[in-house]
Formats: structure tokens, C-alpha cells, sequence
């Protein structure tokens, strides 16, 4: 075995495969040797433990992310502490003031925080920021610009000449951003695009929006995620309206649901478990590598077509 | 405040509300005072920690139990330590020894363990089962027989003469009894019941079982979990079957998907998010004041009727 195979396994435990390492620290603590890692506040035994903070562990959004960062935790010998804000800042908060003495490192995955007190939270531990843009912070994210202009002129193609954004949180960096690029896209291809909300980005959140996209007539909607498009498409059908005969309906993260509804979701894609991992992946890293933390991290986005979206009718 | 409040803002943190607490042992610092909890290993401040073990992240049966069981720990000061087995044993096994040293307490759902190993474990720190009933060993399951009961009466009013359970993991404890108490309400009310499996409980181990019950031809099928069920339901349509016209189908947990699924899907319903809490909340339990482990604590079950699930249809 490579010297430099037995440093990765203690310096970067992600980087050699799980059983090669199990083996090299086996033989290790037979021969008294003790490792010093050189991750800032890694523990050189004992418990390792990763902090991932969620807004809601029943969106399977976060059930996807949470994989990929267990499996990626697991694979180098760490846990994750795992808080589940429940879409409050104030719990949010709570949370990671909980979790914050037991970590080596924290996860915040669509954090509501402010920039500022994440900026001081990264001074105490490494973190690593999921779904949002937080200047001087490591941050990875996915490519919604691509995603919502493939959505746009999937629509485009249908034949639709306008289309509604239902929002979600106001405080949702995801939700700002979409809106924002759904604005150029549209402008672009000659869409005209309005907003209604926010809503809760829940079915129910989505069910209440379909009583205003019902009422406004539109012939197209883009929402805030899987959760809210489905709750929509079901609101909907109650109103006795069909989808996408006289409604089409787009999602954003292609869960578990997407696949699931009825009729099956078009909905804007990223790689979820990827985006656990890569987290994971960062913070493992020692911090003296970390690069600066200038631009995020993009993940790739493409658009999965489903039976939710079709042409436009004839008004 | 009451002297015994602050006790037991200290003792049992879940018994005061959340801000009570807080600011009992904000004043109790001030006057440097110190709590010694009566819990076993509880540590007097610093990081709370409960570990919970679940078999499959992504599946929305574990999600419910999370959040129960994180808003209750949340409730108390604590915060949880996740480990996701993906279903295998050995990951189960790693997960858990890792976890061990940092929690205070320990829940394992739906555990593929060896009873002995389980009881090895609740000699180092406190245990809570979760469905899974294992002697000597603090359990919470649902109630089973009476669900599959409903189950059956349901699919018997509606004509059926048999029904073929789609089982899951040979090791899950609930897969056993679910067949088990199948064959009993089967036998009491003159329906016909085989077994067909083991699948992996999810939605691909579903549609498999699909091409066995297409091949077979039976008019009703009880399925391991919901995502079981719902496989099934989609396997059957891809192959030309029609649900319910030509197969009933039934699922186990009333999660998320049971509602979104087309048809909706006929479940056995248990209170998911209240297991959780349950669990935590037996954890926070001084160990001296736990009762001996007797017989598990059941949760009721209730059937929810859905469009999965119609009369037979004439041969």
C-alpha cells in the first residue's frame, strides 16, 4: 500500500475507497498510531460529526440531498446531525445554535438567514451553503437560469404566450432568482410572464394558488417546486379544470412526486443526491485547500418533460 | 415559577415548553448553577444529542418519523443524529457504531438487527424500537393485526375471494407480521391468501412483483409499504392491467405518495409523526422512572379507503 494512500486515508477520507480505509486504520491502531488530521477542528478519533440543516424533511427535495450527504458522510467514517427547520427562521436558528458545539462542519441547505449571520457562523465552523448565493461563503448551487429558460421555451414551442410564476417564500433565494430569470427568459421570447403569490411551498400552498391561476385564466404556470406544481395541478382538477388541456403546469426538482403525479409532472431537474455529496465532499477537504470562496459552485439543470405540459388551446 | 417547573426544566426538558426552558436555564446560569440530570448519560449542557437510525432516506414513511422525532427532540434542547442504512445491514451496523459514542440515546426504525445485538446496545445507552417489537427492549409498533383486518374485511365486502400479499425484506420484522396476521383474517373470513416475494421495498421492487401478480391473475394484492403498492399499481397499468377494474391494490404507512398516486391509493394508516415524538419522548424519560420493557407500545391503524381499491370483477 502507497504511503500516500494511508495519508489520504487519514487527511482526506473521502478521497480512498471505505474498506481500503477501514483496513489502514485497523492496522493503525494495532501499531499505536494516531492520526492528526489537518481539518480545521476534525477530531483525530472518536465521533465525527457533519451538520446538514433542511427546511422541511418532508419535501422529498430534501430526502434527495440528504442521501447523497449521509452516503458521502458515511463513506469517510462521519454522521450527520441532521435539524429540520420546518420552514422558521426562528427554528432554524435554534437549530444551529444546537448543532453548532457538536460539528466539525455545517450544511445549511436554502437557508432563510441572514448573509451577515451566516458570514459570522463561517468564521466558527467550515460551512457550506446549498441552493443559494451567499457572497464569501462557500456555496453550491444549481443552474436556474438554464433550467427556467429551458422551461420558457418548452412553452414557447407549445404555443403559450404568457406565463405565471407561483412563488414561493419571499425570504427563498431559490424563489427570487427564479423569478428573476423567468423575467429575462420570457422577455427574450417574447412570453409575457406575471407573478402571484407567495404561497406556502406545500401542496396546500399550491392548491390555494390554483384558485388565482383558475380565476386569472392563464394557460401556463411555472412554480416554486414539485410540491407546489402537483398541489396546484390537483387544485386545478378540482376547480374542473384539466392539466394541461386548459392549464399547463411546470415543477422545479423533479422528486420522488414529479414522477408520481397524476398527470406526471414536467418539472426542471438537478442533481439532488450530487449536491448532498459535493457538500460533503467540500467540507472533508482541509480548509488550509479550500479554494477562496468567490463564485458558487453550479450544479447542471435540464428540463424533464412529462404529461403536464402541452399545447396551448385555442382560446 | 413553580420550584418543580425548573426541575423539570432540567430533568425531563420535554415536560416545560420550549421558552420556559430557555429561560430557566438562562437565569440558572447567571446564578451558576449547574443541572445534574437524573437521564443516564445526559450531559448537563453542551450538545443534546439522540441518534435515529432509519432504513431508507428517501422513502416518505422515514420523513414523517423524522420530523416527529425532530420536533420533539427540538422541543427538549436536543438535536438529532441521523444515520441512513439504504436497507442494508451492514451499513445499519457502521451507522450505529459510529453513532454510539456521541448520543445520549438511541432510535432504531424498522432495525434488520439480530435481537441479541439490539440488546447488547441497550446496555450502553438507552434504546427505543421503533416497528419492531424485540423482547426485553423498549418497542413501538402499529397495530398491525387490527390494519390487516381492515384490510381484508374491505377487499371481502368487495367481493374478492383471495388475495396475494406482496412481501418485502425477509428481515423486517413488519413483513413478517403484516403475512402473518394476513393468513389469520384470511382464514376467519373465508379468503384464500398466498405470498409472493420477497421485492425490495420500493417502487422497482413493485413493478417486478407486478409482472408475478399479472402472471397469476389474482384480483387482490396487500402490499409491504406504500411504495411497494404504488409500483405494483404502475407495473400493472404498463402491462395493460387496469387498478382497481382488474386488480385491487392496498399499501401499508398512508404516506405522501398514497394520495398523489393515480388511483389514489387505498393504505393502512398509522400516526407516523407521533412515533416518532413517542420515541424521543420514552428517551427523555429518566431511566429509572422507564417501566421494564414488556410489551411493546402500540399505535393504533386505521385503513383509508381510496381508488385503488373496487369490486371484483366478474370472471
Amino acid at each position: 500500500m502507497a504511503p500516500s494512500t494511508v495519508s489520504r486515508a487519514f487527511s482526506r477520507p473521502g478521497r480512498v475507497n471505505a474498506e481500503t480505509a477501514q483496513r489502514i486504520r485497523e492496522v493503525a491502531t494495532e501499531l499505536g498510531y494516531r492520526s492528526r488530521t489537518r481539518t480545521t477542528g476534525l477530531p483525530p478519533t472518536g465521533t465525527r460529526i457533519l451538520g446538514l440543516v433542511v427546511q422541511d424533511i418532508t419535501n422529498p427535495f430534501y430526502a434527495e440531498i440528504i442521501r447523497g450527504a449521509e452516503s458521502a458522510a458515511a463513506e469517510a467514517g462521519f454522521t450527520l446531525l441532521l435539524s429540520d427547520a420546518e420552514e422558521s427562521q426562528r427554528l432554524e436558528r435554534e437549530a444551529i445554535e444546537r448543532a453548532m458545539p457538536a460539528v466539525q462542519g455545517l450544511i445549511l441547505t436554502s437557508t432563510r438567514m441572514p448573509e451577515a449571520a451566516i458570514r459570522v457562523l463561517s468564521k466558527q465552523r467550515p460551512i457550506v451553503v446549498l441552493n443559494r448565493a451567499v457572497p464569501d461563503v462557500h456555496c453550491i448551487v444549481t443552474d436556474t437560469s438554464r433550467g427556467v429558460r429551458r422551461a420558457a421555451e418548452h412553452l414557447r414551442e407549445l404555443g403559450h404566450e404568457s406565463v405565471t410564476y407561483v412563488a414561493g417564500p419571499s425570504e427563498s433565494w431559490a424563489d427570487g432568482i427564479r423569478w428573476s430569470e423567468l423575467v429575462a427568459a420570457a422577455a427574450e421570447l417574447g412570453l409575457r410572464a406575471r407573478r402571484v403569490g407567495p404561497f406556502a411551498p406545500t401542496l396546500e400552498g399550491g392548491a390555494y394558488a390554483a384558485q388565482e391561476l383558475a380565476a386569472d385564466g392563464d394557460t401556463a404556470a411555472l412554480c416554486y417546486n414539485d410540491l407546489v406544481a402537483v398541489g396546484v395541478i390537483r387544485g386545478l382538477q378540482r376547480l374542473g379544470r384539466s392539466v394541461p388541456e386548459d392549464v399547463s403546469v411546470i415543477g422545479f426538482d423533479n422528486t420522488l412526486i414529479a414522477d408520481l403525479s397524476w398527470p406526471s409532472l414536467t418539472t426542471v431537474s438537478a442533481p439532488l443526491r450530487l449536491m448532498g455529496s459535493a457538500a460533503v465532499q467540500t467540507l472533508l477537504t482541509p480548509r488550509e485547500d479550500w479554494s477562496p470562496a468567490g463564485q458558487p459552485t453550479v450544479l447542471p439543470t435540464r428540463l424533464v418533460q412529462r404529461a403536464s405540459t402541452g399545447l396551448r388551446r385555442r382560446p
